[in-house]
């Protein structure tokens, strides 16, 4: 099976990259090629038991589809965009790269199919933000999509046009809603939503961490770990299962900053949790507010897609598969 | 106040226009000018208290949003599409006009608001067909948008765009899904749904019709001059009270077939209400089948918004507005 991965360079698409190497199959089917693109030149990995092809592309622009696709891969994961504060800060670049880039992809697509009857599966990253305030209690998959950003307005539209091309029989597509991914690696990221990742990572590498938000917040978390076990689930689905209603919010655990906190105390002990600094942002704590903080994901769980039940379970992947297994280094 | 219609041509085009000249005024504001656009000439109408210009115009061309808002209307009405069955006919076709061109509009707007500051008031005509089965017993304003066909999705695409640059402060938008309209005058169509004014006005003309469905058969109606009473009404709405989500599913009258025909008979006589043949077809019947069959609109209500509360007054409105009171003839 020739792989596609569009976003490759991203955080998931490098812990998606690993994975696939590492496991060298994907819904039962050996891989035998692997292309990873993004606007970014991706890393191509050192050694791989198939032909792996990095490739500098952006979707936004004409005819970039077309060649990503010119080799028929079978599995195609469209895992790029630009990022919620861009998007909201830049109106023409979100719409450009997250609407107009993913509607080249899947015009690329329809149009190959009828050339030649092409017909991949496609998996997209969608996300939370396509749902605004206000919530119910729990987030059900019947609730309405009212986003209150460009971000979730521009994820809005993309899902609704994989449904579409996907009911017209274009590509075999399944639109995935990832919670917050938590703990994310890397450095402290300035984004309004670092703080949930923040206060775990640093402490557990020893260093202190900002807190702006009450410890009652709160929000719907899985980890890296299980965002890339929903993609490999999502290769391999039996999409007469799914029906026509293609996007899903995926499982994930609903916390509190206190419960994050907690499990850190468990997992890392008192004085790796003291590292934590309480500094209030009224102005983060505003956008939070407007956040969801909970779902009732029973239509994906059904499905088989699995995530953390419990936030030590999000801490112990950060420190096994981050921290080869060593806290406060 | 500047006016301009987009889709004037259109049977609710040509009845708002109607409207609009003999009352002079909208939303308590005398009316200066009146453009109507539409892809053929819309009529001209010979006497008007002020200057009315038709205009043919594709939004789906470049440049034609730029020039139509070029003397900067204040109230425009977006009416324009391609009906469901052609949007499902030509894929293309249905994206070009129903999704491009409105957000052809869209950008034309926000551009001149970037330039001068011009805001106007956006009236959009969206549609139930953003709904898609199995739906619940009554679809409230918080039911998700889950189309069944290209129509609906470039619809249900519209209406996330008309919500996000009205939050972003591009123009004042509103999105009014309207119920089937019912008696629907003219001529026979072959729409699916067509047997349901057909039923009602051809008899009342003195001529048979056909039924090709069960009179168990429920679904979701308002008279044509409800839906020019929405119109009316939208141009003046204080949108401050809608909030961002600014698309709403009009109110209606959920009937059975049966029920249309009784009305028919109680207002136009037993030998009117004989005009009806059953004639079972099948196709029809399935393609019905996945339609809504009422809703709950508390939200259209609260906002003012009304229509016909039984289908006797839907008959009745026809008998009025179409025949000059004259049944039979």
């Amino acid at each position: 099976m020739h792989i596609l991965i569009i976003g490759a360079a991203g955080m998931i698409g490098r812990k998606l990259t690993a994975r696939l190497l590492a496991e060298g199959a994907v819904a039962g089917q050996a891989i035998s090629r692997l292309t990873l693109a993004d606007v970014v030149a991706p890393e191509s990995p050192a050694e791989a038991g198939f032909p792996v092809q990095a490739v500098t592309a952006d979707l936004s622009e004409a005819g970039v589809a077309e060649r990503l696709i010119e080799a028929r891969p079978e599995l195609i994961y469209h895992l790029a965009g630009v990022v919620s504060g861009e998007a909201e800060e830049n109106f023409e670049k979100g719409y450009r790269v997250n609407l107009d880039g993913t509607r080249n992809l899947f015009e690329a697509i329809r149009l190959a199919e009828s050339d030649d009857r092409y017909r991949p599966r496609v998996v997209f990253t969608s996300s939370i933000a396509v749902f605004g305030a206000p919530f119910p209690e729990a987030i059900d998959d019947e609730f309405l999509q009212a986003p209150l950003t460009s971000y979730g307005t521009q994820k809005a539209m993309a899902e609704l046009l994989l449904s579409d091309y996907s009911r017209r029989g274009f590509f075999d597509g399944l639109g995935i809603r990832l919670p917050t991914i938590c703990i994310r690696p890397g450095r402290p990221n300035l984004a309004a939503s670092g703080f949930f990742s923040n206060i775990l990572r640093e402490p557990l590498s020893g260093k202190e961490a900002v807190l702006p938000v009450e410890e009652s917040v709160r929000h719907w978390f899985a980890s890296p770990r299980a965002a890339v076990g929903f993609l490999l689930h999502a290769a391999g689905l039996d999409l007469e299962r799914v029906g026509p209603r293609r996007n899903l919010s995926m499982p994930g655990l609903s916390a509190t900053v206190g419960e994050e906190i907690e499990a850190l105390r468990r997992v890392a002990g008192e004085k790796i949790a003291g590292l934590v600094r309480r500094e209030p942002d009224p102005k983060i704590a505003r956008i939070v507010e407007g956040w969801p903080r909970n779902f009732d994901t029973r239509r994906a769980r059904d499905l088989g897609f699995e995530a953390e039940t419990d936030f030590e379970a999000i801490v112990r992947a950060h420190v096994e598969d981050e921290l080869g297994g060593r806290i406060g280094a």
